[in-house]
């Protein structure tokens, strides 16, 4: 199978670059002869994550909070860039506090998943947090996050929702809801 | 609640740009007088549809191709741009065809994903195919795109492959599964 070898990275250009954003062209040389520049966001920083807080078996904490790229209040989990030197889990439990007004004692990893692969290396890590207790950081939110309580078996309700759309979210829930039906992995509460 | 009314957008700056991507800055005053500078990518184009295509009840249709933000080959749905004058169900079966070599008697719409909206506008349409036949049209690829069936009910077993991590179309499968135990709507086949 020709996909078996990678293209070739002949050349990489910086072609764009902001504040937030990178953009870098790559000249791709494909293992059948045919070549292509594409153009592709890089990642900057240390990383995100994305956290999927159950205050009991039943429930998960969702936020509503003013999305730039929407121009629009969104329904979403609580994320945020990982700073420099702390790790995933510390990332998450910082967060957490901040955006929801909780610390977790417990968070395990659940996946990793990317944005939009093809034109973006961006990841973004998707933890699970129970053990839950009221602990509230300052953050740099322009104005409080409202933190919503949803039942984790009315997923498909709250996929109806003109609200709540996005993809990275709707796969961590479901992912999570898989999780916990796994008999031999069992969460602490 | 404070959030019923959504920040002023007092400016707005095109910060950069290149072929694919234009990134724009606003400055939001917020309903309790803080103040923030956002950045965000704005989406060119007409959209995007993404395929869940089922040649029968229990299958799907993955595509493996180069993903050049990942720097590697990635595991996913089927995808595009929206062309000019197209609609999505047209884009869509166009889409099919040029990636994995089928056209599809009945496309219906199953939702609207965001990728990241906190700081990209992009979305993209999500179909659910079925009543495939054998029709390859000629795309952009610069190489052949590799086309896998995979079980619908081993979703769990995909999750854990390495090459499969896209949020959207891990989103977009499980939703799939949810819209196939709706009776009230069956699919045709």
């Amino acid at each position: 199978m020709a996909q078996d070898s990678k293209p070739l990275i002949t050349a990489r250009e910086e072609k764009a670059r902001s504040r937030l954003f990178r953009v870098e062209a790559l000249d791709l040389t494909f293992s059948n002869g045919s070549t292509r520049t594409f153009e592709r966001l890089c990642s900057t920083g240390n990383g995100a994550v994305m956290i999927v807080a159950m205050p009991d078996p039943d429930h998960v904490l969702l936020i509503r909070e003013y999305a730039a790229g929407f121009e629009d209040y969104v329904l979403t989990l609580p994320k945020g860039a990982v700073d420099p030197g702390e790790d995933i889990i510390t990332a998450a439990n910082r967060e957490l506090k901040e955006e929801c007004g909780f610390g977790a004692h417990n968070i395990v990893p659940l996946t990793e998943l990317s944005v939009a692969p093809n034109y973006m290396s961006h990841r973004i890590s998707v933890v699970l947090a129970t053990g839950l207790y009221e602990e509230r950081l300052a953050g740099d939110e322009p104005e409080p996050i409202v933190t919503e309580r949803y039942r984790m078996d009315e997923l498909a309700s709250l996929l109806s929702r003109e609200d709540f759309h996005e993809g990275r979210a709707i796969a961590a829930l479901f992912i999570a809801r898989e999780r916990m039906r796994d008999e031999t992995m069992p969460l602490i509460w």
